[in-house]
């Protein structure tokens, strides 16, 4: 095996795990929950989407979250933003870097934000601009890479043609997502070398749910044809997965345990991330879906 | 990726899963689990243990099981035998073939069954020699081959000289068990290398516990290594996750869900492992760690 030596992880917990779940944290909270993570050693946070306090109401207070993180040099504060409010606002609070969302599949992206995915491209666009003019870098999130909940099988051709126009717009980086947890790892296989053979400088990130259990495997897949950047949340926060439909992100301890047992640096504290994990699941009120946490004390000083 | 076109599941949740369940399922419902695994395609099935009853409870009515199976032509009904009583049980009971265990680290083995491995493996050879009498194959697990709760890292030589005396003692397969789910990706891949290049023509079945969320990385690293045979258990029994050390086997229908995605044929119906999952969920009265069974019904129409 053949496989990048280190691996960047982004932390999506206090973005795509809080709001999933039904516990409301106050400002404080998620503040400590972003200080434990960096703590960690993760360098890259999504700790806040700037959308409509209506549409998500966990993600209401945006701003103050982001104006009261304890900041630190060497972490990479990102925020996503559905549109130019959104941008304008995580902009003033001060993120380091913002993230857009379109869809790869048509149905999805109306049904999630309610405009084609063309008109998400043009709201992107202006999002773009007022990026450049902040000198803010951004990453293009492309949702329901592998797979989409209304349509089904997606099209590689449709998820590389929003990338290629992504990277047109400016993107630095484009992530994939598996917003359903639908990929399989022989697919992620064929994206990725798809993916790489039209936009070979494009760096690719990929972002995947556990919903059937696959998501580490998944991680292998692309590991193997040399992705080295990978999405997560700690605990796998997000989502019960017992719950039909909704599942969080493969958790980031046990992706960081698995790299660490392959030898590829992550630069993470197993036993903080594990910590940060357990404080998490206690105020969130119910089992997390993360399984290193619950493997014992062995797992922690378990290395390749 | 070039991958096997077909696998085969031996389901092991009847054996190593209900040994672990706190609550003890009758004669009837053993056998109704064990027919629901039949029906949902399953073609190798392990249905108990011919442990002493003092030792695993749970177990104390194999030779009932196995004589009241409702028996399938074509499923091969597997029992695992500790030593020469619990295989001459095993025999008059009718099962179709047997599995012993021996330990590739020698403190696991003295733990678990107080014998030293060359104790263990003496035992064996009358295993085998009544096996060859009566004209049932035996397969040969070697447990703790991926790591030992006690020893920590376990050495691939010591695990290739266990298969080597195995062989030569008649067993018609090896299986080698990732006991406390310690196994890594680049680690399986290893460890199958060699025992390809020592044992070219045995063949081999891997049998992964998935406590640290790591079962499918796992899976998928053997079949990229041609590796087309693998254990799982139903649901993942054996073991609440949440439980510090204690975790089933790689639940059956996440198993089968990846391969199915993947284009790999297994003949096992989704639907209705899937079933079987969530009735035997009812009756050990916990939630059980497979998360195919709460993804929601598009799992279960997805296809590769």
């Amino acid at each position: 095996m053949l496989l990048p030596e280190r691996v960047t992880i982004t932390e999506v917990g206090p973005r795509d795990g809080l709001q999933n779940e039904d516990t409301f944290l106050d400002v404080e909270r998620k503040v400590e929950l972003i200080d434990r993570l960096a703590g960690a050693g993760l360098r890259r946070i999504e700790v806040a989407s700037f959308v409509s306090p209506k549409a998500i109401p966990q993600m209401r207070d945006a701003s103050e979250v982001v104006s009261r993180l304890q900041r630190r040099p060497d972490v990479t504060y990102v925020a996503l933003v559905p549109n130019e409010v959104g941008a304008r606002n995580a902009i003033a609070a001060g993120a380091d870097e913002l993230a857009t969302v379109v869809s790869a599949s048509e149905t999805h992206n109306l049904r999630n934000v309610n405009r084609t995915v063309e008109a998400s491209l043009a709201g992107i666009e202006i999002v773009a601009r007022l990026a450049q003019d902040a000198g803010k870098p951004w990453c293009g999130y492309i949702a329901t890479a592998f797979g989409c909940p209304y349509e089904g099988a997606v099209a590689i051709a449709d998820v590389i043609a929003v990338a290629v126009r992504l990277r047109a717009l400016g993107a630095y980086a484009v992530a994939l997502g598996d917003t359903i947890g639908a990929a399989n790892p022989r697919q992620v296989s064929a994206v990725v070398r798809e993916f790489r053979a039209r936009l070979p400088d494009v760096p690719l990130r990929l972002h995947f749910h556990d919903t059937r259990g696959t998501g580490l495997a998944n991680v292998l897949a692309a590991l193997e044809e040399g992705v080295d950047s990978f999405d997560s949340s700690v605990g796998g926060l997000g989502g019960c997965p017992y719950a039909p439909g909704a599942a969080g992100n493969v958790a980031t301890e046990d992706l960081a345990y698995m790299l660490r047992r392959m030898g590829i640096a992550t630069g993470i504290d197993l036993r903080s991330i594990v910590d940060a994990a357990r404080w998490i699941e206690g105020i969130v009120g119910h089992t997390l879906p993360g399984r290193v946490k619950g493997a014992g004390e062995g797992a922690l000083t378990e290395v390749s």
